[in-house]
């Protein structure tokens, strides 16, 4: 891990409602600069929701200057026609990106969980729980942007990813490497 | 109909072969100006596939300066995976559209071939061949780019969605138009 600034933006593209997380890395500090939600219920056009997509991610990477973009990608859903309505979702997203040059990695909901909270199976408050306390947000700060908390997830998996102190340290688990750090 | 030029191009996004076409319209007269495609199949990492597509889209919209965009766009397909990936594809073409400013308009396979032939379930050849005859291009011109049917099939679509000569000249199908304009 290197001790450079690194900027690590999440995003959790729905259709409804797309959360995006910004944390900063600098050395073995990390620290949440913004979470937020892009609401696209009040727009009934199919295209107006994607130009708003667009233009909304590609505001967020010119505020923050992101070096990569972690999403949160199911592979598989619902039905077809859910799946190709999300795909557009993300195609955007990702469009924003790549105009940006900003690198983009993909992570499957249960390897966030996995990664943060060391269950796969773990509940979205476990989630928020466990990303508060290695995060220190207080509760309000949180509580306020449940939408965003799995982009703030993907973020953080990333940065997990990228730093893997577990391995480096000799870590025996998430768990094991919070406790020792005295994050929980 | 307006007697000012308008230029549409037609995209058939698919996620292993894009194919474009260009038709500029003015007054009563149509004619295709370009037709291609965009090979994906060389491009093994995913985002470097959506990059070129966001790339070559801008591109073609830079250098043809559309008015409108027509999309072939199947809303159901075999399966999900397959369908995220096509809605990815779909997504970018679209943000490319939408940062250029370029309305969408979306048309089913079989809206296309019905517009076109007058049969919903027309063959792609079937559907060559009518395009061929009403814009007016050699058999060589054509077979050389059967991938890009489709979306030159898609904008004439378009074409004849915004204009509606048989509406308006009480012509009974399309065949009855093309048959009384000699263009079969």
């Amino acid at each position: 891990m290197s001790s450079a600034e690194r900027i690590i933006m999440g995003v959790d593209p729905g259709t409804n409602v797309m959360g995006y997380g910004i944390l900063r890395v600098e050395g073995r500090r990390v620290e949440m600069v913004a979470l937020g939600v892009i609401d696209l219920r009040k727009y009934g056009d199919h295209y107006l929701k994607l130009g708003h997509i667009f233009e909304r991610i590609t505001g967020i990477i010119d505020a923050y200057h992101p070096d990569e973009m972690a999403i949160e990608a199911p592979f598989f859903g619902k039905n077809v026609q859910s799946m190709l309505k999300l795909g557009r979702a993300q195609g955007v997203a990702m469009a924003a990106a790549i105009e940006r040059q900003v690198p983009i990695t993909e992570y499957a909901p249960m390897k966030i969980k996995m990664a943060i909270t060391g269950i796969g199976t773990a509940s979205k408050e476990q989630v928020a729980d466990m990303l508060r306390r290695m995060l220190r947000l207080d509760r309000e700060e949180m509580g306020r942007f449940l939408d965003s908390t799995d982009a703030l997830a993907a973020a953080f998996c990333h940065y997990l990813q990228m730093s893997r102190p577990v391995q480096e340290k000799g870590f025996t688990s998430w768990k094991d490497f919070a406790k020792k750090k005295n994050l929980i």
